[in-house]
């Protein structure tokens, strides 16, 4: 059917949608919430599976979300062509797992591409969650899924032997090793192109660190250009259209709280398979809060990880870490950009918990890379220390944050003028030892003073876990975005303790 | 947050949804698709769950869709209250059955009045069912599923020690039965207040039928005086708020293909739970194009039937039948209601088939209630073709229908006018015998051609299965809305062969 599109000034931030009259739809025999199938006619290839609201008094004209409408790129009042959705032929795979059956890495493909192609409601997506989740998924399986979510999106190449990456499963405030691992390998020598996410529920990501000091959206042929100048660069994946069957996976996953391991290993690899990663470690923080809390759990993962990313033509290998603590002094965005700073200036200051972490996580890299390349005696942690002392790792940190559009020459003392001026502090109430930071408070009461949208708030720890106390010692500076949250935040730690004390 | 609601001419037909302004939703955390709670100042009963969508321009007013903000019942304007909504603790039973735990009799009961309030989104539900097929249900379960889906909606009770009830499985076109047995049973003196469907994608549901005669939508009140008027009633079960919970199941098992036994199961006897049943016979169809195809499968379903219908308090008897053939002569709301009518006259043209189906599925009902009661020698289906051949079934139906608000007086004659004029015939191709008529081709030509929507439309078959014809011979005659759908319908016919002789 052919109707005239008018744009509606509303959208949905994800599902497309179209609303039509009800003498309309009864001509398709459409009902509502059904899929219709929407084109441009002077475009065919912008055409898009939309659900039907309808109009509810009679209106001649197809609705648009806002959303829908600048994917259909299409002008008000042009006229559009809708009949009804066909049922996706990759239905009858996720009906297939639901039946326990093995899928083919054709039929995986098919049903990420729906899903990337917005053809499969949430509704379908979350049967196949969850048959995944109830069924598991053999490695022959996982390994489609990762080829299948790299490969419905973007992926780069570059012209190198090794390409070094790094993931880290997270939970942990102020874990900001990225800013401080990459330089250590480029200044090796090593191609490390390294796509981050920003803070979805953390107080910050590693790409809202990085904002702190340069961009970080950039295309694939502006990150080809960096890389080759620099080795590495520290971008925010989301700018590129990196794995984007894995955001959707995720936000279904989410409200179910259903994770099964052959869609997390899944998501962690293709990220790295569309970058063209030739070695990649991946970081788990073992904690009672993290994702991962007892290592048997860890192992298993580590296991799978390995043989699946072999699979995939990747050499992978896990470090298994300690998530209980927070790492380095600050959280939040500049102040992680702060820690970050001091450790590769060698600063008297620079948190060492931090700079430790970074030459663990570095140094597996490196071994996993094979340390007789680099003419070194001694273990990776051993030459990540060495590169970072030397002053080359700042130096390649610089020329990265200048291709990628920042200040080099940034100082502690000007990141410090970017935080917020609404502090309060944060004292001990008895003397004695730190014995735990609770992560989970350290992550909400961050946020809730501002972090990451107001990039200068959050927590400065000034003692940390096991430093000895005294009544009255300022254990914490809590940043905030105005008074109000000020006010917030302090009620929210009157019910949640942050810092224990024995 | 206090804000001012306006009605949009939008509606969904299901999901509730409110769109709000990008600076009221960040003061409250909240991002498009999330959940919010919003509430009728003055009349906090009226709450409800909506999902968000956002204005793609600045404006501070919530935009209210019609369904939500006619269940909201608030004057346009009107200042209403809304807040993010809590998490319902429900998801953490359906997290639990996807781990495999057994629910209980709570925790079923949380879920299911969760689904009825709208608290839980399409993908939450598809896990619950995905888990239930993938995990299956105890028989506890099933059990409590069925008291949970009768219980969060609208139950009956009738001053009667025995309330007779049926079911059938469907998929067999023309299976007019309920009108027969309905009168038969309540001129026994038995309590059978039947609630039916109307057709979601065959031909005509029972309540379409019924509707040729006489009204079919009443409330709890007007059914019960109905019924003590007449012992028995043949009404909609949309027109009351039954197991409302089942509706939106079967919304999101649908595009799924998902029928886990237990649920099904439970979608069945909850509706006769909540009509207050205590005897019921279910009629199961077999055949090639029905949902049990094999015995063993029908089988399997009368066994776990007849232990939860038990642990329910009611006593049931499964009947299996033959689907492959259409029922009847006539296919649409019109022609089956002149079948029906036939039936009950004893006319000499009255369906034989029909009749004998009724007195099979009746006289099971009969025997399952006890024959001892009726002080009558023979067997269930010789008590049901006494009473019918008696004339008091035909008498017990003229008092339904008067009771119902239609006329009992209506002749076979008088339907027939209101049969549609525009017909064509089918005439058989070679001389033979009819060995196969194709049920999913005769739904769909008698849908074609205007059936259920235009009552006066379907397929009248002169011959039916294994009567002998000759080149020439007129099959069948079908009755379309319109000449356009005649044509339509035609075309049809001439991809999709309906009658087969040989």
């Amino acid at each position: 059917m052919k109707i005239v599109a008018k744009r509606l000034p509303l959208y949905t931030g994800g599902p497309d949608i179209v609303v039509m009259g009800k003498e309309h739809a009864a001509e398709l025999d459409l009902h509502p919430m059904d899929r219709v199938h929407v084109t441009n006619p002077n475009n065919q290839s912008k055409s898009l599976t939309a659900y039907l609201h309808f109009w509810h008094e009679a209106n001649p004209v197809l609705g648009v979300f806002a959303n829908t409408f600048d994917k259909l790129e299409i002008e008000d009042g042009e006229t559009v062509s809708i009949f009804p959705a066909p049922k996706p032929s990759s239905i009858a795979h996720i009906i297939n797992k639901m039946n326990r059956m093995q899928l083919s890495e054709k039929q995986i493909f098919e049903i990420i591409r729906d899903i990337v192609d917005n053809k499969l409601t949430d509704l379908e997506i979350a049967s196949f969650i969850t048959s995944i989740y109830m069924g598991g998924t053999t490695l022959d399986e996982a390994t489609y899924l990762s080829k299948a979510i790299a490969k419905t999106g973007d992926t780069l190449s570059f012209d190198a032997d090794i390409i070094a990456d790094k993931h880290c499963s997270g939970s942990v405030p102020g874990n900001r090793t990225t800013p401080i691992v990459v330089p250590v390998i480029a200044a090796l020598g090593i191609t490390i192109p390294k796509s981050s996410s920003r803070s979805i529920t953390s107080p910050a990501g590693t790409a809202d660190v990085m904002e702190v000091f340069c961009q970080v959206s950039f295309d694939k042929d502006e990150i080809k250009k960096i890389v080759s100048k620099t080795n590495g660069c520290i971008i925010w994946g989301g700018g590129l259209r990196i794995a984007p069957a894995d955001s959707k996976l995720i936000s279904v996953r989410k409200p179910l709280k259903a994770d099964p391991e052959g869609l997390l290993m899944s998501s962690i690899l293709s990220k790295k398979y569309a970058m063209g990663a030739t070695h990649v470690i991946l970081d788990i923080p073992l904690g009672l809060e993290t994702r991962y809390k007892n290592i048997g759990e860890a192992r298993l993962l580590e296991r799978e990880t390995i043989m699946i990313a072999n699979r995939l033509g990747m050499k992978a290998k896990v470090v298994i870490t300690d998530g209980d603590e927070p790492i380095g002094s600050g959280i939040g965005p500049v102040l992680e950009a702060i820690d970050v700073l001091k450790v590769l200036r060698n600063d008297d200051d620079a948190p060492s918990d931090l700079r430790k972490k970074a030459l663990l996580v570095g140094g597996k890299l490196l071994e996993l890379i094979g340390l007789e390349k680099f003419d070194f005696e001694g273990n990776g942690a051993d030459l990540m220390s060495s590169v970072l002392s030397s002053g080359k790792a700042y130096e390649k940190f610089k020329q990265i944050i200048e291709a990628q559009k920042g200040d080099p020459e940034v100082t502690v003392e000007q990141l410090r003028k970017r935080l917020s001026e609404h502090t309060f502090d944060i004292e001990a109430d008895s003397f004695g030892m730190i014995y735990d930071i609770q992560n989970p408070v350290v992550a909400k009461v961050a946020r809730m003073a501002g972090a990451p949208q107001n990039s200068g708030c959050g927590i400065y720890f000034h003692y940390k876990f096991q430093d000895a106390v005294s009544a009255g010692d300022v254990l914490a500076t809590v940043y905030c975005g105005n008074p109000d949250k000020l006010r917030r935040t302090k009620r929210t730690l009157e019910s949640n303790k942050m810092i224990f004390i024995k």
